[in-house]
């Protein structure tokens, strides 16, 4: 190959640790844990396909090039989303986006220069640390709890912190975290809005599964805090998606902030793909329109919860002396700690033999990672495969435990 | 609003100059020769529709996320457009972009840190221009003429300029270029792999107009000449889009890059938007596996060529003395002229009072414009429009003409 040289941050870059896992979905028999992929047994084919209809039917609007920031009818079928979620906008304070990973994307390119300082929950989902360290930004972990963010901690990270190393940007996912499944508490919802207005950074609230709720009623994004407590100040961009709650292969999401920002990422949107398919929005503005988004987001909703209830019960069954875990209010995952140090890569070797596919906790840290975690999505499997596919974990525990015992006699 | 500092090349950073226009476009009556869209009168809504009904059949793979390098069977639909080219490609060599703006985007991403050197043709499409801008590269201006780039005067650029400017890549639209129609030689074509391979830069082909030639034939993309003279050394980077010729709103691009390449593409595709749409994705190729493709191109070409055949009619009859142009040999557009000198900002006020649109030929200059150009696109209007948005044109023309000499007197 010709010899040019790549930007630094691409001369031997590392892919998603995700990613790498696909080869092993393949096998037969497996059963996974791994994707974060919503369960296709719940996309509603038949109205997506109703909606692709109609969209044809308006082939004018459809076919050609769109608005950058989005097209107008989806744009207000966002909006009054949002408004659902407790968030009052309007239409034009938000832009549609290729998936919300676009959208968080197009806020590392506005914001973020080399050596730029970002905080980051931690464990944290791993694109968005990949997007960062791409950027070359410096990343800062902020550890979270069952409750989210822990604000005491980060309120003493900010105030210890040398200027330079003050953050522009914190990412979070507030709403039933990926990967953990924590649910930010409303108090520190408040906590940490204050903390971003006098330590002057913007909260980067990314809310993909806010609407996957299991039971509890859940907080209002920190969004809506934001505008309460500060109004036009507001230092929160909240980022949403259809991908969990409709269908990923629509890839629409939306980032809701101040007109200063959405200009600028227009800008950065216009040279990444023009505009989100007008096609996908389309669909996605007729299928928001008709009554099924509701059934369709209530059914997801009571299937993931009695999927969360199996592998809770499973997990207690057969691991509850290995393994920690608390039970996610919503959302896809559970995070499960070992009790005792293992060898984690000999352990996912030997879950892989025994037939059971889960990410291993290093994915979720931009540096070193801290305990022995790894996710459980239950979104995809049945809750049957559930149960089996956490006595298949059991085994390759124990293959691992006895290995130790007999290697360290 | 919260003050959070921008990166610098966000901290006021122009749009683009293409879509300042828009505000008028909507204006009753208007004739534009300035969107650079297909025209919808070509638009196969019935064979998209039915694709979309069979993507639909199978929801399975359509509904879900998808590989970031693409589906399956699109990229091997892809492939098979790349032979029909002249190109021969296994579906491997290539990945799947969000439109082939998404696949330059990825390659600036990968190989342009600040002040990194790149030759762009001149003038050029404005969102390449743009890209480069926001990524901080040094542009370099490579002219053209009627047959492209001029390579004696780009070896000269190139032998005179101290090694920190020499380029990593140039960009070009070799068939049918945005804005100026120009088609480069098959000699030149040759040239330009041979000061690739001595400078070592990468040329990114952009081929989106390639299968709009009106009658000539047209010589294979560069690609195709860079791999018989440098095989497995090909210095060339090919992009190429379903936007012109499928629909804009599918948002399908890709790239044929050899796999260093392409696999960093990927992993900066994956902080960018994960995949492009697989619902598109299905439509595109389903669309491409039906026998309709092949007869709606043809019936874009013969239109468009039409269309040009009466704007260059009209352009001849109505303004001959005043604006100097060349016939396109296929694609969009018009570069024409102004053979003396006028005050460019007051014609297109003018026109715009006339009742016709062009883009001021500004636009597509990454600094001082040269000369006093204007792109007609003659896509879009029908032969009737045309020639009614010339008269309009001339009008404007000799008004601004008048005022000229009215005022030096």
């Amino acid at each position: 190959m010709i010899s040019v040289e790549f930007a630094s941050s691409y001369a031997n870059p590392a892919g998603s640790p995700i990613r790498e896992l696909f080869p092993y979905l393949n096998r037969p028999g497996m059963i996974s844990f791994a994707g974060g992929y919503p369960s296709p047994s719940l996309f509603d084919a038949e109205g997506l396909q109703q909606a692709a209809q109609h969209a044809f039917a308006d082939t004018a609007g459809s076919l050609q090039y769109g608005a950058t920031e989005g097209s107008p009818a989806l744009r207000q079928a966002l909006a009054q989303l949002c408004a659902a979620r407790g968030i009052q906008c309007d239409p034009s304070h938000l832009i549609v986006t290729t998936g919300s990973q676009q959208a968080f994307d197009l806020l590392v390119r506005v914001y973020i220069a080399p050596a730029a300082s970002v905080y980051v929950e931690t464990p944290a989902y791993p694109a968005a640390i990949q997007a960062l360290r791409l950027a070359q930004a410096r990343i800062h972990e902020v550890l979270v709890d069952e409750d989210g963010i822990d604000v005491d901690a980060l309120q003493r990270q900010l105030e210890d912190a040398v200027p330079s190393d003050r953050p522009k940007l914190l990412y979070t996912v507030p709403t039933f975290s990926n990967p953990c499944g924590t649910l930010l508490t409303q108090s520190r919802r408040e906590a940490l809005v204050r903390l971003a207005l006098k330590y002057e950074f913007l909260i980067i609230e990314d809310d993909p599964y806010g609407e996957l709720a299991f039971s509890t009623s859940v907080p209002p994004p920190i969004y809506a805090t934001g505008h309460v407590m500060a109004a036009a100040d507001n230092p929160v961009v909240y980022l949403s998606s259809l991908s969990k709650t409709v269908a990923p292969a629509l890839r629409v999401g939306w980032m809701l902030a101040p007109a200063e920002i959405l200009r600028r990422c227009a800008i950065a949107k216009q040279t990444s793909d023009l505009c989100t398919s007008p096609l996908a929005q389309a669909v996605a503005s007729r299928y928001l329109a008709s009554s099924r988004y509701a059934a369709m987001v209530a059914g997801a909703r009571d299937e993931y919860a009695s999927r969360m209830r199996a592998m809770a019960h499973a997990l207690r069954d057969e691991l509850a002396d290995t393994l920690t875990f608390f039970e996610p209010k919503g959302g896809m995952f559970v995070w499960a700690e070992l009790a005792r140090p293992m060898d984690m890569p000999r352990l996912f070797q030997a879950a892989v033999e025994q037939g059971v596919l889960y990410v291993p906790g290093d994915a979720f840290y931009p540096y070193e990672p801290r305990g022995q975690g790894m996710r459980l999505s239950f979104a995809t499997p049945s809750t049957h495969e559930i149960a089996q596919g956490v006595r298949r974990l059991a085994r390759a525990l124990r293959l691992c435990a006895d290995h130790r015992s007999s290697a360290s006699r």
